[in-house]
């Protein structure tokens, strides 16, 4: 509809598939927001049914119905967030454009700039290529002055997230030696997987239990590397293990790296504090301390923590974040309110729900 | 096949419908039981499927591979566990008769005598109404006798195992006032809903939660409330709420009933003592202990403890068992050992793991 | 300091006792609080800590550092919450009072105006009885007109929030046969123990396992069964068992009722709807809902359905709150707003966190 | 006592510190012991507490009462094993083997041949630096020899465990390039913490929640290290980080190690599979199938899955263990078993718990 920039006007906001865990996610946090006018939410499956039938959290927040996608009247609204399955948000997003509708997908349709390795790994062929270039990667921290400008933004995924802001600093000095592997060892709470009836993410199979997974290659392995080659400027080795943890929500990367000769004699706690200084919701702990997932649940927050293996020249960095806030539907909204000109904490000041 | 009493002999097994929980624990207890020897599991979707590929906990422990039910030769087996849906039992259950085998069903078919009730609450017609005058309800502390006769054995439900046995020593006394109703307040981990893909027992919707269900109506209302009559001999009022708990296993029954006048003045705690004095299964613990569900898990022990409110004349008993095993397959494994005359407890030696 | 009724103003706050589960849950209320300024917050043992380093979720929320409670200027306060260990509030309320300080106990010094009871229940003499005439127990819903004008409110317990929440519809109306007893069967998430080092609420001890306690007498029971005479005008029976569920957060009470012979007829749905209608904070669920303990995770939000078993006049109630919410400091911050005439719902609205 | 050769007479077994989770597992494994007679077992704390009152689920498998130490005679047993904090079992060691009584320490005192590390590591000195040269580090895949004729075993740590056995087929054939550090990121379940009543290890601190520790030093770093030097015999670079994770049992270690130009060519699961090949506790799983630490639940199995990278030349090992079986009290069975000359499996036939 339209690309004003709006400070206490109110941003129709569509979303696409509400019914999943980032759809959720993002009603929670929409619903406060106080820029935000939650004006549609279409679900294939549920159209009709109040939102707060399905999830009675939002039972005096949320007065919504669920709309069948073809009744939807997404071109009435500002931005259109879509926490649908991969390859939906590529069928939609020209016509949305052309009612000057901002995009926002947390499927995983614009994130990766190669369309060869998308159809690789997405196993379907690429419907909006030519989209692409338009589409920014939406990490704010890293991307910010692109995102500005942006009509569509494609979100990360919540493993990239923590990987590249836990090296970024790094990358962008060159600091790491790259003839040997940058190694994540990732941790993920089960709503990771999406809200799916499935046996292998049962409360009976999850819980007391814990695996690796994706050994022979996870999906947001291409688009870890992809970041990691763009923010170094070079090639990078990469080596990636998902594990699934009995937690509803949390993240946590171990990621260990070879530092440069050069970097071996540099203060990195300083250099990770300074680039970081500004920015709201990356937090690089003091010296010594180590992150919990739970002093971010809810929130937009990451966290990082470094340590120096002195003997092996190696660095280890430790990094939270909720996956369902800052790997998904927290950062969708920063990437919004970027998108819109308004501060990029409105509707995000969250106190982590700790216990 | 055959109903010789055996003691090193080994018994043919037949499983049919391995691949939920009640099965999976079946062949737990069954792959280390002296006398049993797996034969025959079978499994409509699974057919071929290593049981141990699907069950990686019984690598080395079962080498058996699903088979098709329709290939499968139960009748030469000596005992069928059926450990599938309602409606199945009934429908295999006199063949397997007139083969001269036994059959155990952990399912509901032969568990109520009234088959109007069965058809109103399972919603299908019984299918074979004229064995259910054979079948034997298999509480062996409430029906040994009639077990050790028995060719069918209508395996109770876990939340009716745990409210019988709390309340018998007072039923069979008559020191229940049934002018009020009994109240049994039931709390079950999550396995009880079984293994099938479902989002509402998904580890993220389960997990850190709990609720009630089944208020309008749960099917252990009927069976448990036609085994008081039975036991009392007199028609009961029974309130019977069932919750879903973040565990795993185990299950804990909260039961409240007023004394009768003549109650009010015995020791009722002795009265369970020497009720329950020379049964291996059900422990009554001193007065003043109360039971943890994690003290039976994975054991066959139901452990009862009991809580007088003098001033209010009410009786509170707390009632706790693995619902797997006390409450589904241990228990027919001990019904199976007193079929074929063997020691109750063989195989049934389960030291509970905690932590 | 002063009673001034404020608007966009800021209340000085003061919290004794802030390293327990109801301390930090203040500090992640408040610290948001339109009209709140965290000004002192004590604790013996961590004198000069910085809250946040105990507590990692409130960085960048919370810089305030923890005072020795000899040296906290409390009197400049124009609020002090007590989040202590029971006994303190009552040393400490006559000098608040007299520098025109509000005091809100979060223990059970001021919630039961007997102070025989008190004594019996707590083992140890009440230290300023004559204060209690001028207390009034913090639940808004049952006495918001007296709260407006007090100066000291004693915070109720979350068990007695669940059941008199539940219960007062019908105690307002003399709808209950009160011949036979009240039952509150009562299960909480282990927040409720507290933040104390013990072996009983391990992760390890607690987790994949249940229990009942305080079978013999719970501290609660008195606080319950005083308020249940208050609100219905007649003595009452009532029995109580609580229940620890392996859960962070959330309670769930089941309350069963024998209904008197009018309100068998009525329509119950109807009478609680309209009970609570201008209620924010309480949430009549849609007959035939039941309420999971998630759905008010993080939030102030109490939910209440009712289920009649015709058969039996009994009438169930389940009633779902955080316990460290609603049943805590939520609820502390809601007579906080009373007391000070801010609108209730001042820095409450919470949408819960789900999942 | 004695040091004869048993078989189906029993063995009279000490336990020293029987309060721990180590100590329990011990006793829930040795009361189903066939050659085991559970004779003493000491508390200073808990001295005449009947064992089952604090452990409930070993009523009526278990029923000796705590000894204070000072009054048992543990001289009298054939076997002592330690379940204590670290210097317990290397000030009394002496004094059993005088009388001809084998010992077992669960803790460190005999991990470490290294005196001057063991007391940088555990800060005290060591107690009876004279006899570490007759103990045997106690992994009977890799010393089963030793163990037969020692008389102390040093049973390892539950870390330890997992990486040496993950790494001892490539260790032995010199198929690691060393110029790069070996890494593991292991994770355990809350148990690994012990038995401590401590704010950190509570329910409502872990659950939900994930971390990593010790990256500044963890004791299993030095043993894990001096085992891999040994194995290898080389020097050996060693990243080591642990991470706590919510689960009550259970261990995975994830290990990433670069192979070596001739290791690069070989079938690697055929070289895992036939090292172990006659190892009745270490399970070599098939390829592309990974390991969930369920699968050991309360068994004394290893599993081990591989993954080689082959772009980057690394391998991925998976391990997972039961912490509190393999990992502690049931290897130490199994070494109790080789000692005396029982076969290895002897009281170790236990189906893993599954859900």
């Amino acid at each position: 509809m339209s690309d004003i920039k709006v400070s206490n006007k109110k941003l129709k906001i569509g979303i696409v598939g509400g019914t999943g865990y980032t759809g959720v996610e993002l009603l929670r946090l929409l619903s406060l927001h106080p820029n935000a006018s939650l004006t549609v939410i279409t679900s294939r499956g549920e159209a009709g049914l109040a939102v707060a039938d399905m999830f009675p959290s939002l039972r005096a927040y949320v007065d919504l119905k669920f709309t069948d996608p073809a009744q939807a009247d997404l071109d009435k609204c500002d931005v259109v967030f879509f926490a649908t399955p991969h390859g939906v948000a590529m069928s939609q997003a020209q016509a949305l454009l052309d009612a000057k509708v901002k995009v926002i997908d947390l499927a995983a349709d614009f994130r990766l700039q190669d369309t060869a390795v998308f159809e690789q790994w997405y196993k379907m062929p690429h419907g909006c290529p030519s989209l692409l270039k338009d589409a920014v990667y939406g990490i704010p921290e890293l991307y910010r002055d692109k995102i500005k400008s942006a009509n569509i933004v494609g979100n990360p995924g919540c493993y990239p997230t923590t990987v590249l802001l836990g090296l970024a600093p790094l990358l962008e000095q060159g600091l790491i030696d790259l003839s040997v592997p940058i190694i994540a060892d990732a941790k993920s709470g089960v709503s990771g997987a999406g809200r799916k009836a499935e046996v292998a993410t049962l409360f009976v199979e999850s819980s007391d239990n814990m695996k690796a997974y994706g050994l022979s290659g996870h999906r947001h392995h291409p688009e870890i590397h992809a970041q990691l080659c763009q923010l170094s400027g070079k090639a990078v080795q990469f080596i990636f293990v998902p594990h699934l943890i009995p937690m509803i929500r949390g993240m946590l990367s171990t990621i260990y790296v070879k530092l440069s000769d050069q970097a071996q004699a540099l203060n990195l706690q300083a250099l990770f504090e300074n680039r970081y200084k500004n920015e709201r919701f990356v937090d690089v702990l003091p010296a010594g301390m180590l992150p919990e997932t739970r002093s971010v649940r809810g929130s937009n927050q990451i966290r990082i923590a470094l340590h120096k293996q002195t003997d092996a020249g190696y660095l280890t960095l430790v990094v939270v974040q909720d996956n369902l806030v800052k790997g998904a539907a927290g950062q969708a909204i920063q990437n919004m309110n970027i998108l819109f000109g308004l501060p990029e904490n409105t509707g995000l000041d969250l106190v982590p729900l700790l216990p």
